[in-house]
């Protein structure tokens, strides 16, 4: 049986301005110590599971040059390159309809981010082979779910059902729920039932599109139109017209809160979204004083805080908690209070028409 | 009777790092909107008192064309450059045997330095002209005192006796007093006998002369083997082979604390010494939020923060009490209560030889 990636890449994550710009986001950033992209990592890290024919990267039409130049060795008929964002539903939908074209009914797909990452590499393929197992079987959908470590209210959480399944491992999902409120994120946590959803799936080609077809029909028929012709002259031109026309729906919305026989397999592997510059002091090695520093920096009294210098020396001192980032033509200064308010910069610079620094 | 100006302008100014440098200290740089640099500053302040013809500079001879280039009116010979720095009792004595000698034993000197701000100039210049009628008068050596507002402990002290003398408005020096500790700087500030040493003087040439020969006799020799051979060939030789063997000592500790004959007249026309970078919110105008910005800057939930930008864009979120300032090769970012330790930085740049950023 044939095993597949889809590696969702055309996400515009404008939190970890100003290193994401719209032309450079997240996945295409390198924020370890390392030097490698989230892209090329999460790539690397199916190397032993998956052929490097066998990845698929859809994107954003403009990424297109980002990814070729970032994954050299990826075939390029393998980046799928959307003309419009339409979510994960049509992205996963798109894949699935050329995979199952490409290959039969029955090939797997593992769907991934491409801008998370896994600490724990044995043991996220491992996951991944489990999940496989139960995806082979039947029309089984099946989630990789987070078991929690505390109350995160910026996630999706996954309730399951504790019952043995005939699947070792792998329990029945109850129901997906969105984003909860501080007080229902305790209580998820503390129940035991509830893992973080971490958008990380794993089926048949046939079980994703039969769902689509059951709960989002016009959208499975468009879909059909655009993958009858991958492979053929027209592809290019159908995606360019039909695609835009799709609905933007996410998989979560559209088909896991509505379908059935959905698993869930719970991993404890070092999971990190890396939602936002917080991130940076979890992923990286900090040192005595609580600081994650790169590039030039000289820091007196300045404790827990993330200091990523560009091309000219940054002096701190007497800080605390701070986030200090520099580019070529911006620079961020921020309290770790308030990470998620780097949108509003963004914000405020679209407002005022400086799109070359957005 | 001719009334010169005497500005001391060989200071290396450390606390304005990273827009001061050794080669652009602290007198050179434009820290107030008008974008008039200190010493031009200090230079138009008098210019309704004293000619610019008997305006001269003191300043190191690596700053000789700082000098030209921002005093451009300025008479080349009026600027007298120090082959070494050797503190303020030298530097004074030079000038003083340089005017006596161009002028008379009566010239007035006004000794200023460079790198003060003063917000009301013709008060400023009421008091100096109050200052002359008292030194042209006898030997008097006459410092303008400023009305402590509140118990600082990085000036020195004048203690004086509130006894009425022959010159109204001014008061006999009791004794000078070096920086205080912070419950004495408390006592001299409610016992209304004290004011700030600003360091601004008014003399004849000949009264500081004779002063210093009586208590630096050493010095005293060597500045007259120097001022002997000014306006010949031989002065610039003469300068560089004696100035750098004389003592260095400060005018406060060589002479003021010793002498007799000295009187002080209190200013109040609001006088900085712009100190730190703290300074730049009380010299110039803050926003709504107490932010004090200059340049490219977008803030949010940023208060009392000093922001100042350079050729890139600095975003601001969360913070409060920061000092952000931004140039070509360094950016400091420092909290409020640390501005003093911006020479530690320096003392660390020293130590790893990268005296491009000193």
């Amino acid at each position: 049986m044939k095993i597949t990636a889809v590696i969702m890449a055309g996400g515009r994550g404008e939190r970890f301005w100003p290193q994401s710009r719209v032309n450079r986001p997240k996945q295409f950033l390198s924020l370890t110590a390392d030097g490698e992209t989230m892209i090329q990592k999460t790539v690397t890290r199916l190397s032993s599971l998956v052929d490097i024919e066998d990845v698929f990267i859809v994107t954003n039409k403009s990424y297109l040059d980002l990814v070729k130049e970032q994954l050299p060795s990826l075939p390029e008929e393998n980046i799928i390159a959307e003309p419009a964002a339409r979510n994960t539903a049509p992205c996963i939908g798109l894949a699935a309809g050329i995979i199952r074209k490409k290959y039969d009914d029955d090939a797997i797909m593992l769907v991934l981010p491409s801008d998370h990452l896994i600490k724990f590499n044995a043991m996220f393929v491992d996951i991944l082979k489990q999940a496989i197992k139960v995806a082979e079987d039947n029309k089984n959908l099946v989630t990789i779910g987070i078991t929690p470590t505390y109350p995160e209210t910026g996630y999706g959480y996954i309730n399951f059902s504790s019952s043995d399944t005939e699947y070792q491992g792998a329990y029945e999902v109850v129901r997906f729920v969105e984003k909860p409120d501080i007080d229902r994120a305790k209580q998820y946590v503390s129940s035991g039932e509830y893992l973080w959803n971490s958008g990380m799936f794993v089926w048949k080609a046939s079980s994703i599109l039969a769902n689509i077809e059951k709960y989002l029909p016009d959208m499975y028929k468009g879909l059909a139109k655009i993958s009858e012709t991958y492979g053929t002259e027209t592809f290019e031109e159908t995606l360019c017209n039909i695609f835009p026309q799709l609905k933007s729906e996410s998989i979560d919305f559209g088909v896991m809160e509505r379908a059935d026989d959905i698993y869930t397999i719970p991993g404890n592997f070092g999971w990190d979204d890396v939602g936002s510059w917080l991130a940076l002091e979890r992923i990286n090695p900090t040192n005595e004083y609580g600081n994650m520093v790169k590039g030039d920096v000289i820091s007196i009294n300045t404790k827990n805080s993330t200091i990523i210098g560009g091309k000219k020396l940054i002096a701190t001192i007497g800080l605390d908690d701070l986030i200090v980032v520099d580019t070529d033509d911006a620079i961020l200064i921020c309290s770790k209070d308030s990470s998620q308010d780097v949108k509003k910069v963004i914000e405020n610079l679209k407002i005022c028409n400086r799109n070359e620094l957005v």
